[in-house]
C-alpha cells in the first residue's frame, strides 16, 4: 500500500517507520521542510511542505498532528486529495471532524505513549480503526492487522472513553513519578531507589484489579502519617504537591473506607 | 540469627518467609492467634498472642504492624525484652518512637509494595537500616545484606522523604490505574487494552527522567481536549475524578508551560 504522512512528530515518526516494513511511504508533509526531511530520509519518502505538492496516487493519507491542528489540516488538503482515504490518529477527536470536510474519512488510533528515542512494540499495541465508508473500514482493519495482533473497530465515543482512561493511566501516573522524583531530588536522595517499587506497582495493576492492589497510608486511613506527610510538603513550600496529595489521599480513603 | 516477628500482615509475612531461608523464625506474635498461626505454620515458628509468652532468647524482634500501632506495641513488649534489639519496618515512623521506650531500637525498612499473593524480589528490594547503637546498625546491615543487594544506612529524615516519594510513585500511580479502570468499566471497555500503555509508561520513567517522558493533552496545553475530557467526567457524575483531572492537568501544564 502507498501511504503519505502529514506531520513529522513522534506519532508520525513511529508510524512511518513501522509501516515502511511492509508498505511504501510516498511523501512526508510538514510545514517545516527540515522536519519533513528528517523523517522522509528515514523511510525513503519525498519530503514536502506545500499542500499543492501532495501526490493523489496513494491509498492512504495519515494526519498525525496535534489534535488542535487536525481541522485546519483537513481543510487545507481535501481539495488536493478529494477522493483519497484520509485518517487521523487521535483518541479524542471525533471522526466527524474529518467527515464534515471529506467523505472518505477515517481514524487509525494507536493506544500507546510515544517517545522519539524508544522503540515501539507494535505487535502488542492496540489499534482502533473507524471509517465513514465500509470499504475503508475493511482497508484500515487490514492495514492495522499488518502491524498489530490487537485491532479493534471502535466508535468515536468508545475511543474517547479509552483516551480519557489513558490520560489517567499514563499521563497522570507519569506525573506521579515526576512528583516523586522532585521530592527525592530536593533531598539529594537517588530516584532510582524507587524503580523496583514503580515496576512492581505497574506489574500488579496489569495482573490484578488495581483497586484490590491499593496500599499506603490513605487506604489504611492512617491520619497521623497523612498529616505528617502533608506537613512535610507544606514545609518545603510545595503547595502544588500538597494539594494533589490531599485530593488523591481523600479519593483513595473514600474508595476504601467501606471495605474493611 | 534467631528472629521474632510481631505482626502477621503482608510485610510480616513476606519478611518472615524471606528471612526463614537463612535464619530461624522463633515466634510469630499477633493479638489474633489464628493470624499468628497462619504465618507461624509457614515458617516453622511458634504462634503466640500474649506478650508474656515472648522468648527473650532471640537476636532480633521485628515489629511489622501498622504505623499507628507501633507505639502501643513497643510499650507493651519492652519490659519482656528489655535487652533485645527491636526494630520497626516503617518508612515514616521515626526511630525515636521506639527509642523513647527502648534503648536497643532500630529500623528495617523495605521500599516495596507487598501483596499476599505475589512473590517479592528481595534481592532487588532496597532496604534501609537505622539503629540507636552502632553495634546494632552493623548487625542490621549484615542481616539486610543476607536478603538484598541494595542496603542503605539512612536517617529517619531521609527515610521519611523516601516514603513520601513512594506514596506518589506507588500509591498515587496505582490510584490513577484504579480511576482509569473505573472509566473504562463504566462504558464496558476492557481495561486490559491499557496494559501495554501502563507498562511502557513505567518502563520509560525508570529508564529516563519522567519529566522528559511526559505526554498528553495537559502537557501540550490542548485546551479543547482538556475541556472535552472534563465535560465527559462531569456528564457521568464523577465529580471526584473531574477534580483530580483538573488539578493534575493544571500541575502538568504549569510544569511544562515554559519548556516549549
Amino acid at each position: 500500500m502507498k501511504i503519505t504522512l502529514i506531520g513529522a512528530g513522534r506519532v508520525a515518526t513511529h508510524l512511518a517507520r513501522a509501516l515502511k516494513q511492509q508498505h511504501q511511504i510516498v511523501q512526508v508533509f510538514s510545514r517545516d521542510l527540515q522536519h519533513a526531511e528528517t523523517l522522509a530520509d528515514q523511510v525513503n519518502a519525498q519530503a514536502i511542505n506545500q499542500v499543492n505538492q501532495l501526490d493523489p496516487h496513494v491509498d492512504l493519507v495519515i494526519i498525525a498532528v496535534s489534535d488542535q491542528a487536525i481541522f485546519s489540516v483537513i481543510e487545507s488538503i481535501t481539495s488536493y486529495l478529494p477522493d483519497n482515504l484520509i485518517v487521523h490518529t487521535s483518541g479524542s477527536t471525533s471522526l466527524s471532524v474529518l467527515q464534515n470536510s471529506h467523505y472518505r474519512a477515517g481514524v487509525f488510533y494507536p493506544l500507546q505513549t510515544f517517545s522519539f528515542d524508544r522503540e515501539v512494540n507494535w505487535a502488542e499495541t492496540p489499534l482502533f480503526v473507524e471509517a465513514a465508508e465500509q470499504q475503508d473500514l475493511a482497508f484500515l482493519t487490514e492495514l492495522a492487522n499488518s502491524l498489530s495482533h490487537r485491532v479493534y473497530q471502535y466508535s468515536s465515543k468508545q475511543r474517547q472513553t479509552l483516551h480519557l482512561s489513558a490520560v489517567f493511566a499514563c499521563n497522570f501516573s507519569n506525573y506521579c513519578y515526576d512528583m516523586a522524583k522532585q521530592i527525592v531530588d530536593a533531598e539529594q536522595v537517588d530516584f532510582s531507589l524507587l524503580y523496583p517499587l514503580i515496576m512492581e506497582t505497574a506489574n500488579k495493576a496489569t495482573q490484578n484489579d488495581p483497586k484490590q492492589m491499593q496500599t499506603g497510608p490513605a487506604m489504611r486511613g492512617d491520619q497521623n502519617i497523612l498529616k505528617m506527610q502533608r506537613h512535610l510538603l507544606a514545609e518545603t513550600q510545595r503547595n502544588d504537591l500538597e494539594n494533589i496529595y490531599a485530593l488523591m489521599s481523600e479519593g483513595i480513603y473514600k474508595r476504601h473506607i467501606n471495605q474493611e
